[in-house]
Order: structure tokens, then sequence, then C-alpha cells
């Protein structure tokens, strides 16, 4: 047999060879550092033959690719021999341990396990030396394949092992991983050598799963652990996994009473409370004050319609299992709205429209309700009632090019004052093989795409493009955020959609007096205030800039003698809307700071003696760079700043 | 036998005495102006045998009590005579005519006809004359009973009176009316005499209408009249039905292009279109920044909730059809709210609260759903959609009299902004015999009135009780508003309520550590935002206040060499979030300045070289008093004006 390696060349082999065979006829130094190999491009390990043929990289350190995926499979195998050793050494008989499946994930591995007695948390620092001293011993992990009726036997105890056997076709041979005197069935493949395995890893947890996620079979106890190349990859990502609790906005949510989901309401269905509410309502007059300000029109129109009207526009064929029930009256169907679009073609139709007034722009804080299935709920990012800040813009082709610019200017413009910085613009096209999904129309969507490449081209802007990620009805635009977190989330969109013009028959006179097609561009912006709200959340930590603060200055007063004093400034920035309370509350000023420190209250304003006398404060103001202290400040003059800063956003 | 008069006095009759006879024993006077009479409380008229023993009183002109019944009902024979002459001096014979029923209605009658060619709206000043020359004729009304068989044999050619007449017990004399040589079967009452009635009628229309309202029989033409006591009230009724047609918010809406309603979308569901959206947007940033201000905290709580929810309020047992229907979805049934107040104790409910906190005043633009049949649905005044400007105040029960205060000086407050004067204070009771409707607890309705009583004589308003109004958990003041049309509208309610709070078990903790139920105060103040926008429109006949104005300013240049001045005036004026537009048409300037009133805009700046060159406008502005002109008004100061009548609403 022969193999081809990556420059070209061929390599012959005996038949049978595995990759650490080719590795040995190219190298000692290969051989060595060899961790795995990929064959015509399918990761597969040093251990196994090599089909006759196959074009074969050799997977190192210098070189990984996917070697993540086998390192962490060959820490589950660690895993369940160091949880094997750890029962005997407690003196349970080997046949004790029952082992379910244990699978690489996404960062790490588990391994799920039927024990004699359970694992506590606590008992997993002790698992985890076992698995590094088993690394330590440097075991050979040897491939071998085994008739079934022998698996059978040698699993015996081990009615999950058998079961799995079982289902396995009889004429074909079984494989088996082992190491030292472990041994498991196991597909692989697998890194050759423990001692080549990564120090880099942590075992995180325990949680009870059932026996191949049948709720009707035993629950098996799973240890999870993470694991990566290099202990500088472990760190980061443990610490982001601590800044991501950190910020999570259910938690934030519940610390700063801005919102709750309550049982006899119902899942996916959170209630603002006055905290989280405000933040919304600011976020919302911010933005339809800047749509008005850009020519935008805001309408409001019904959350539901007849069903028919989402048959008319495809939602019934393309979005059905998204939808929620619908509502038999006496004389209709009605059902709640999955989208607003359809609503504004029909502000759009209701009269007829002349060249000369296009583009008409229709926003609106749109409500519209998604049948999430309950288990996908999550706080105020994966809801079953949103409002979007929707709009749809109705313009003539030749307009297309400017109305993109001016839309995605306008997100800029919005992204700037929220703070947005690491953004970026994915061209999300359809997949073309994907006949179910997208609309059959080649020459739309050849045309739909090609516009928009070229208006983000003619904006300079460096965009990638995605297939796939298109709407039903035509490519879009899609903003891309940086979360504090380092995902990137599609907050904005800008589409273009020259279908449902189509489905509705929409029409405008042209200038010769032509009737024509208006082209749509579906624009949202700042999402839906409950997915923008749960990403500010994480994006701030809940420490909102002043205009966005649920409480923005709290007032404390050193002794009871300042209270009046408190009270008159309480007042005074009261009257001027700003959202201001005094904690003449028994308790200690320090206690009184901590209070305000914990409840993210931006600006404090301390006051006593010298403080009245001068008509002053003392002012506690949080930053980026953490608490400034100002001595001695004006009240007039920070009453001014307080007000300008809220008006300016600044 | 005797009857007794309203003084007291006994009067003997012959047996078998009509209204007239007794008339005539008192005195030949009161015999003339007799018109009618009522016999132990019930109408009768002066030709129908009076049961023995009643108390009787004599209608006259002085004394007209419910007159206008009769003569309506009498008019209603008029009618149905003169048609009959009409159609005999056309050529028919008499029995062409055949008739469905004649009943008096509100303010006027009708009668349905089977005729030989229909009747079309200008015939119906020429059937007017008749009946009028029926009047000056001064038939006597006659009345008399007949065996049910001469009555099938009489009336034989009409199948509308024959199967009428069929339908009566047969041992039972069948009552006919009769003046000149038109008779009709009637159970009365009537007017003595044709002479009696009044000239005050007038016929309306026509239209089609089936035979005892089943749409299986055959259709029939019916005439409407309206009828009144005198020229003055006719006159009155005319005028407010032109105004009402005036002032129709369907029409304006329409021609305002405010809100419309999408027969794809459903009945009932109106479409804001920018123009009455920017109306409603106004009026709910105003209310809530009044209500912020008061201390009330706003929130946005989810449109619906499992149906438990509404088992739990009460809401299910009292309100149920008119709720929509339940949507089934996985596992729960959730039902769209008929009402925000169990929501908005979720909110109360969520935290425990201390006697400190209260009173906690929750606030929402709630969006609510009720199943209005279709045929009741109406503009946006009668909807199944409607955004509630709601608010909730748990309070404890020695602050009941400072809240109920405080929500009355707000909406007293808005009412001034809004330019409503002319509101009364209606008490709106339980209807003690109203077992059904009303939640029992004699103790909590005799406390909960006694306090709302109490409250509005300390506030020295004046008021008036109306037993049978209140909610079904509680008793309510309401304000009513006189509408422009003279009708009295319950706009906003304060309403008292010590059920919920303890259907749902709410409490607080009281200064001596106790655990106490707090009372609820259900607020609405500006109603719904579709019915206080519908009532604004029939208020103002769309001649909006500057701030609620849809279109503010319109900027008309006098030739096409001051477009660019217009524009730039435009620019000033837009940048400070005035809603303005310039008419740079090729329209003359006098057509412009017509479309601008037609539009109800309320300014409009007229530009022309004078303008331009010192940097003014000439002015036309829409008062109470007409439209007012004020040439060479200077810009900035103009500009400076509009915004600050715009912030202050003035």
């Amino acid at each position: 047999m022969h193999v081809t390696l990556p420059d070209g060349k061929q390599l012959d082999l005996p038949d049978g060879a595995t990759a650490l065979d080719a590795a040995k006829a190219i190298g000692p130094r290969l051989a060595q550092d060899a961790l795995a190999a990929t064959a015509n491009g399918e990761l597969t390990d040093l251990m196994t033959p090599l089909p006759d043929g196959a074009r074969i990289t050799l997977v190192t350190k210098k070189n990984p690719g996917d070697a993540a995926a086998l390192f962490r499979h060959s820490l589950s195998h660690a895993l369940s021999m160091a949880v094997g050793e750890y029962y005997e050494a407690k003196g349970f008989p080997k046949e004790a341990v029952k082992r379910g499946v244990g699978p690489y994930i996404e960062n790490g591995f588990y391994q799920d396990f039927d024990l004699p007695e359970p694992l506590r948390e606590e008992d997993l620092p002790e698992i985890e030396k076992i698995m590094r001293d088993i690394i330590g011993r440097g075991l050979d992990i040897v491939r071998s394949d085994v008739g079934k009726q022998k698996a059978l036997e040698q699993f015996g105890y081990d009615p999950y092992k058998v079961e799995l056997i079982s289902e396995l076709p009889d004429d074909e041979p079984i494989t088996f991983y082992a190491q030292g005197d472990y041994v498991d069935l196991c597909r692989g493949p697998h890194f050759p050598n423990t001692g080549k395995l990564p120090q880099a890893f942590k075992l995180m947890s325990t949680s009870g799963a059932y026996w191949r996620g049948n709720e009707k079979n035993p629950i098996l106890q799973r240890v999870y652990g993470v694991a990566f190349a290099t202990q500088k990859e472990l760190d980061e990502y443990l610490r982001l996994l601590e800044e991501a609790k950190r910020r999570d906005h259910r938690r934030i949510g519940k610390e700063m009473d801005l919102f709750f989901t309550s049982e006899v309401i119902g899942p996916g269905l959170p209630l603002w409370l006055p905290g989280g509410a405000t933040i919304r309502r600011e976020l919302e007059r911010f933005v339809v004050d800047k749509e008005l300000a850009q020519g935008y029109q805001h309408v409001y129109t019904p959350i539901m319609a007849k069903s028919e009207l989402y048959k008319i526009s495809g939602h019934w064929d393309h979005y059905n299992e998204d939808m929620f029930p619908v509502m038999k009256m006496d004389e209709e169907e009605l059902v709640l709205r999955p989208m607003n679009c359809p609503h504004h073609i029909q502000i759009y139709s209701h009269k007829p429209h002349s060249y000369r007034e296009l583009p008409i722009k229709i926003a609106e804080l749109g409500m519209m309700h998604r049948y999430e299935q309950s288990g996908q709920l999550t706080g105020l990012s994966r809801v079953r009632e949103m409002t979007l800040n929707d709009a749809h813009i109705f313009c003539r082709p030749d307009q297309i090019q400017a109305e993109l610019r001016a839309a995605i200017e306008l997100i800029q413009d919005c992204y700037n004052v929220l703070g947005f910085t690491g953004f970026s613009y994915r061209l999300s096209l359809r997949d073309p093989n994907d006949t179910e999904k997208y609309f059959q129309d080649d020459e739309m969507w050849n045309s739909a795409e090609a516009q928009l490449r070229e208006g983000l081209g003619k904006m300079g802007l460096e965009f990638y493009e995605s297939p796939g990620d298109a709407a039903f009805y035509g490519p879009k635009v899609d903003i891309q955020v940086r979360s504090a977190l380092g995902k990137d989330e599609t907050l904005s969109t800008v589409q273009l959609d020259f279908l449902l013009p189509q489905k509705f028959e929409l029409e405008y006179v042209a200038e010769d007096g032509s009737r024509q097609r208006p082209v749509m561009i579906h624009r949202g912006l700042l999402s839906t205030m409950e997915r923008m709200t749960a990403f500010l959340i994480e994006q701030t930590a809940g420490n909102f800039p002043l205009w966005l603060a649920p409480r923005q200055v709290a007032i404390i007063p050193i002794a009871d003698r300042h209270n009046d004093y408190a009270w008159e400034l309480r007042n005074e920035l009261h009257a001027a809307g700003l959202r201001v309370e005094v904690d003449d509350s028994s308790n200690r000023m320090q206690a009184k700071v901590r209070e305000a420190e914990l409840s993210r209250i931006p600006f404090m304003l301390i006051v006593g003696d010298k403080e009245q006398e001068a008509r002053e404060v003392s002012l506690r103001e949080r930053t980026a760079e953490g608490t400034q202290e100002r001595k001695g400040v004006k009240f007039d003059d920070l009453k001014a700043e307080l007000v300008k800063r809220r008006d300016t956003r600044a």
C-alpha cells in the first residue's frame, strides 16, 4: 500500500500500516512528536490502519489541527480509569464500577458512571490527581479488535456495555482501547500514549444523566471536565467562565430587581420590574427619536392577524412551527404575529404611492410572539413574547444602495451611543442547495446578493460572506457585535427583499406613469428590547451609563441632621427628571455607601456639615477606571453636569 | 268603578271608562288638553278602558311625561297612512301596500312596508307632506276590539298581518286603531287625534329590513323618521346629528390618515397610521412622564398568562365571555389578558414589603384583548385590542383617602392640559340585588363605599351616586367627561378593591411586625389609547393643539424661488423636533393654503420675497376663533414660541 504526504510525495508502506508506521518511515523525530493524523481529511489516531492510497497529514503540537478532539476523548478514558482506581482503593471490586459513554465535547469531555457509592464534588480533586498520575505513567494507548462473543464475555459484569455490544453487527470486529490494565469498548481515535496528554485540564462538576438520554432508564452519574492544549488556554477559559457568571444577565437582573418570571404567568414571559422597565423605556425613546429624526414614520399595528395573512406572506409555510396556536373566533381565525412585516405591508398598500414619495420608512416597536420550547427559554434572551425595534423601508430599486448606507450609518450611530466598539459585518447569503428553506428564484437571489455586496464595498466596509444564513425571502447584512465574553452576536440586520413585495403585489406609480414594484428592506436596529437589554446587562455587568441607569443618584446624609438638606437636593434633582433617592435610613454611612455601590448607582452624593453650609456635595462617581471621588463639588454645577450628561447620553 | 287622581281624590266613573272620560269628569278644559294618561304608572291612551281603582295622571303639553313615546308611535301610523295614500294616488289599489311593524324608537319611529314599487329617498318629502296633511285633517284616532276571524278577513290581502294575527290567542279580542279610512292592527297606545300630533318631525332615510329580523324572510322597506314635541328640539337634534357626522372620528380618521382597519388583518384591530401614531405617542409620553413625576413606577408585563391566573383573580368567572380563546401550548394553557390587575399583583407580590414602602404605585401602558362581537366593533372606540393607561396603587387602609385625592388631582391636572372642562363625578356603587355580578361581602362593600363617599366629600367635590355601576370587585369613582356632542363618557376611574388583595393573599409587614393586607386602588387615567384618541378627535374635530397635531407646521413658498428659503426654515424647525413640511409643489399659493387648512395643520408659514429678505414669515395660525394672520413675524421668535408651546403643551 501507499499513502500521499501533504507535499505530494508518495510513501510505500506494508499493508495494514498505521500513521505511526508512516511517521517512522519519514523520520524518528516525527515518530516521536506525532500525536495523531488525518487520512483523507478525517481525524484518525496513530494506532489505526490507514486506508490504501490515503492522503495523510501528521498532527503534532506545532501542527495541532483538531488534536483537541482526540486528547479530550483520551482524557475521558483517563478519567474513567482514574475513577476505577479510586473505588478499587476504597476496597470495591473492579466490577463495581460500571460505565456509560464518555465522549469529548466543546472545551472538554465527560464520562457517565454507575458507581457503588456516589461521587461528591469534593472528591473531584482526588480523581484529578489520579488522572495526572496516569498521564505521568506514560502508558501506551493500544488499539485492538475483538470478536463480539469475547467482548460480551469481557464486559459481562457491565449491563451498559453489554447493551451497546449487543447492538453491534455480529460479523464485524469490535474495537477496544487499552492503557495499562484499563480497557474500554471504544471506536477511538485516541492519543498514542497517556504521557502525551496535556495537564491543562480540570474536572468541573458532576450531575445526573439518564442512560442513553431516556428518562425511563436509570440515572448515571456524569463527571464533566474541561481541557486545553496549554495552561494559558485553560486559564483564559476559566476566567471567561467566571466572567460569564459575573455578567450573567439573569443573576444581575435579580440582584438589581430588573425583571423576573412568574410561575403562574408562564415560562418565557418575563415581567419587567420598574428598574428594568426604566432601561427599556429609555432605549425605546432613544431609538424612536433617532428614527423620527431620520425620516422613519412610526406606527402601531395589531399584534395579531387572520391566519390568511401569513399564508399570503409565506410565514405559514416557512415559520409555522414557531407560531403560537390559532385562536378561533366567531367568523375568523386569528394568530399572534411572529413578525411585523406583513402588517407594515398593509400600511404601505393602504394607499397608492408615487415614485416621489419613496422611500417610505415604516417603523414600530413591534410586539411579536414565538413558540419557543419551554426548555429553550432563558431570562430575557430567549422568550416567547418580544418587542422588536423594527422597520421596513419601501424603496425604488435605484434607492437600494443609498438606503442600505443610511440604515448602516444609523446603526453605527446608535452603537456609538451605546458604546459598542467591536463589531463586524456579515453578508448572509442563501445556501443554494437548501431548496426547502429558501424561495427558489436564482435571478432574484443573484441580483439581491450582488446589490448588498456592492453596497458594502462602496461603503468601504470589511465584511465576510456566510452562505446559509440568509432569511427565507432574501440575503442580509448582519452586524455582529462582540460581546464582553468574546462571542459575536447578531443584534442588527439589514435585509433585502424582492419576494414579499411580489407576494403582496405592491406597487408604486413611476415617473412615466407605469406601475412598478418597490423593494423592501427589513431593518432591525436595537434587536428586540428583551435581547438588547440582556446584552447590555452583560456588556456593562449592570453598571449602566447615567442615561440608562435605573437608579441614577443616591444622596447619603452623614447624620440625621443632614436629612433635610439631602431631601432638598433630592427634590431639585427629581424636578429635573433625574432618578434620585435619599438613604436616610439609620444605617452607618459606610454601609449606605456599600449599599449604593452594590446597587450599581453611578453617582453618590455624600452630604455632611461642610457640604450643607456651602451648598456642596462630596461626589463618588463610578467610572470605567473605578470609583472616583471629588470633594467640595458645587451642587448647582453638578446638577447641570448630570442633566447635560443625561440629555447627551454621554 | 273609580280611579285615584294625583292629589289623592277619588273619581267615580261608569264601568269601562277611559282616561278621556276621567278628563271630562274633571273639566272640559282638561278634556281638551289631554294627550294621554298613565294608569298605575304605565303609559296608556285616552281611548283605552282604565282598570278599576287605578291611580291615574293625565298627560298634557305642560305635563308631557313620556308623551313622546305615544306621538312617535302615532306618527308611524300617520306615515303608514300617508304611504298608502301616496301609492293609491299613483293608481295602485289599496291592497298593493302591505305592512310590517311600525314602532316608536329613540328620537323617532319607523314603519316597514312591502310596496308595489320601491320608495326612493327623494320621495320622502312628498310622504312627509301627506303626513302633515293628515295631521291637519284632525282625524280622531279610534280604538276598537275585533274578533280574530274578522281581523283575518279584513287583512286577508296582507300576508304579514295575517301571520301576526294568526299567532294571537283565539279567544281574546284583537285591538285595532283607525284614523279616517286607515285602520291598522295595533296594541296602542296612541294620541286621541291626529291634530294633536307635533309637526316637529322629519323623515330621515329608508333601508332594507328582513321581516321579523330573520334573514330567511323577505326584505321589507323601512322608512325612518325623527320626531320631537317642539321644532326647537328637532332643530337641536338635527344640528347635533350634523355635528356628530362632522366630528365622527372614523370620518376624520380617514381624512387625516390617522388609522384604518384591514380586511386581511381582522375586525376591531385598527392599524395606526403615522399621523394617528404620533397623537398616541405624544399622549403616552405625556401621561407616563406625569406619572413618573408623581411617584408611579412604570413596568412592562406580558399581555397573556396561564388561564389559572384568571381563575384565582375571578376574571374567569366574571369575565370569561369577554376573553379571547385559550391557546394550548405543550405544557400550559395561555390566554390573552382582558385586564392588567393580576399582572400588577404579581409585581407587588414578587417581594415582601414593609409598611414604610407603601403606597406602591405600579403603572403600565398595558395592552389587553377583549372578545367583542364583530357587529359591535367601530373605529377606535370599540376594538378587540387596546392599550390602557393603567395603574394599581397598593396602600395601607389609612392611606386610602390621600391616594384617592392624589389620583383625582392627577386626573384633573391631565384634563386641564387636554382642555376638558365639563366633567362630573359619579360614585358607582354595587346593586345589592345583583348577586351574580357582585362579590358578596356586605361589610367590605359598605366600608369601601363609605370610604369613597367620605373622600369625595372631603375634597369638596360634587358627585352623584349610581347603584349598579360598580366593578365586580368594588365601588369606584368615575369621572364623567361631557363630549362635544353633549354625551357623558367615563374616561377615567378610581376603583377601590379589597377583594383581589384577599384572593391573591397580598401582605405587608406593619410597624408592629404583624402581617397586614394592603388595599388596591385601580386607577385609569387617559382610558385606553384607542378610546382617548377617538374622544379627542371628536372633541377637537381633528383640530389638535400644537403638541398633539400629527402635522404641526406647513411652510408654503409663494414662488419656486422661495423654495430654498422654505427648506432652510424647515430644516431648522425639524432639528428642533417639530413636525414640519414644505409644500413646494407646483400648485398655486391659495391652493396650498387650502390644502394645509383641510389637513388641519395648525401653523402655516407663508414665505415670499419680503419674508426671505428679513428672515421673517407670514403666519396663519388656527385658533379657537378661526384663522388668525400675522405678517412680518421674525422666524427666530416664532421658532422659540413654537418650541415653548410644544414643550408646555399650551
